[in-house]
């Protein structure tokens, strides 16, 4: 456990740049994003207030970005093994300055009135294959539909949104879904991830067709199981024949 | 000119962040980028080594990182009205740390020793339509090839790089190359443009067809001039055209 007490690293952290990570999953019916809520703080009107957050936080001098996105996911959640991608860096300079920010930098942070630049990252993950686990500053670390994200920390609801947008356009450019699907799936699976990210419904031949049409599916003889009747073909991703072709994949015209 | 005097916003510099951009120019026949020369600091057996580098500077702290690309670039190209776009940060915590570099940082920064994030930022221009002046401590702002890129200061090779890669990525899926050309362009300039960012030669008659078909180019009567015969027909990009189809817009499958 080589990161498994956030105060050991603590003189190393750099308190001007933190990295945080938005994490994508898929329960075949909704679009889901990782989320750590944080002891609480504040208290308003006599009702505490939860305090929702990313994944994220400063990084260590002797780390480079990517390392800090692993070890700050790592330590709050647990989760390792996971591709994180960096998709852009948030520097507005009121970011951490709102009062229920600043309290709770004051408890956890040796320069809590520092500007702090944040460098977001982003995972696409087969949801049921990870479990996280709250840890460090974070007392629960849980997935939320996408579409009921809780107001959170700092501008992190602004970076989800962010997040999604560049999901969505690299959706079109790249067969970036089957990452969030099981190794096996229905085209009736893969259509309904197509459509709950890009916000549309989509025609049912033409979605077969086209996906078809690309050649990046391997179609099994084995079908779906667990379901009474109309039991669907299953499909898996060739990875390969993506590598060979995707200097000339340009996406899914639907 | 509100960003005139460098100096006089120093005490404001964030010594940790930074910004670099990487401006591509096209001159129909290679692409060039934007660099800048800095007075000469280093002495090596005798010979003075030239020092180039992005045009980049320290972000300030009353900007955010859109803000402080714009300045940064005015104060050293003054260049202005350009659209830039964050694509990568750069946080290796060597990157700023190589004898040659440290020493041209304690000539000019106040804490030198500093671990400096930078956020890049590139852009796409007509390269005809901005002349760069040099400023600051920039001595000189010129248009190198990107094939010829000279040795640059920190890991500005590997930004560049980077840049290219997007642009590259970015073109399959997006039409930017229009922002390189002239308001008026023959498809031949056009075709010159794909093969030499995506590195290699098109066929013409299919070329003509896929990108005719995708229905965002506007013909004109008019028709290229000084050229002494053989003159090709003109087009025009087709914005609103483009505004329309861009959801349903996925490049040119060459």
């Amino acid at each position: 456990m080589p990161y498994s007490n956030i105060d050991k690293n603590k003189s190393k952290l750099n308190p001007h740049v933190s990295v945080d990570c938005v994490i994508f999953g898929f329960d075949f019916d909704e679009l889901k994003v990782l989320l750590i809520e944080r002891e609480n703080l504040s208290v308003e009107g006599g009702l505490s207030i939860r305090n929702f957050s990313l994944p994220g936080n400063l990084i260590s001098d002797d780390e480079n970005l990517d390392q800090s996105a692993k070890r700050v996911l790592y330590e709050l959640t647990g989760l390792t093994n996971i591709y994180l991608e960096q998709f852009y860096a948030f520097g507005d300079p009121e970011r951490v300055k709102r009062k229920q920010d600043t309290e709770w930098l004051k408890s956890i942070r040796e320069e809590p009135s520092a500007r702090v630049i944040t460098v977001a990252y982003y995972s696409l993950v087969k949801l049921d294959a990870y479990s996280p686990t709250a840890a460090s500053f974070a007392k629960k670390a849980e997935w939320y539909p996408i579409t009921t994200i809780p107001a959170l920390a700092f501008d992190h609801n602004h970076i989800v949104n962010k997040a999604f947008e560049t999901l969505k356009s690299r959706l079109q450019s790249q067969p970036l879904g089957f990452e969030l699907l099981p190794e096996k799936f229905t085209l009736g699976q893969l259509q309904k991830l197509y459509e709950i990210i890009l916000g549309n419904e989509l025609d049912k031949r033409n979605f077969r067709r086209k996906i078809l049409n690309k050649k990046i599916l391997i179609p099994l003889i084995e079908k779906q199981k667990g379901v009474p009747h109309k039991q669907a073909q299953l499909f898996m991703f060739d990875k390969e024949k993506y590598e060979e072709v995707k200097n000339t994949y340009f996406g899914f015209d639907f």
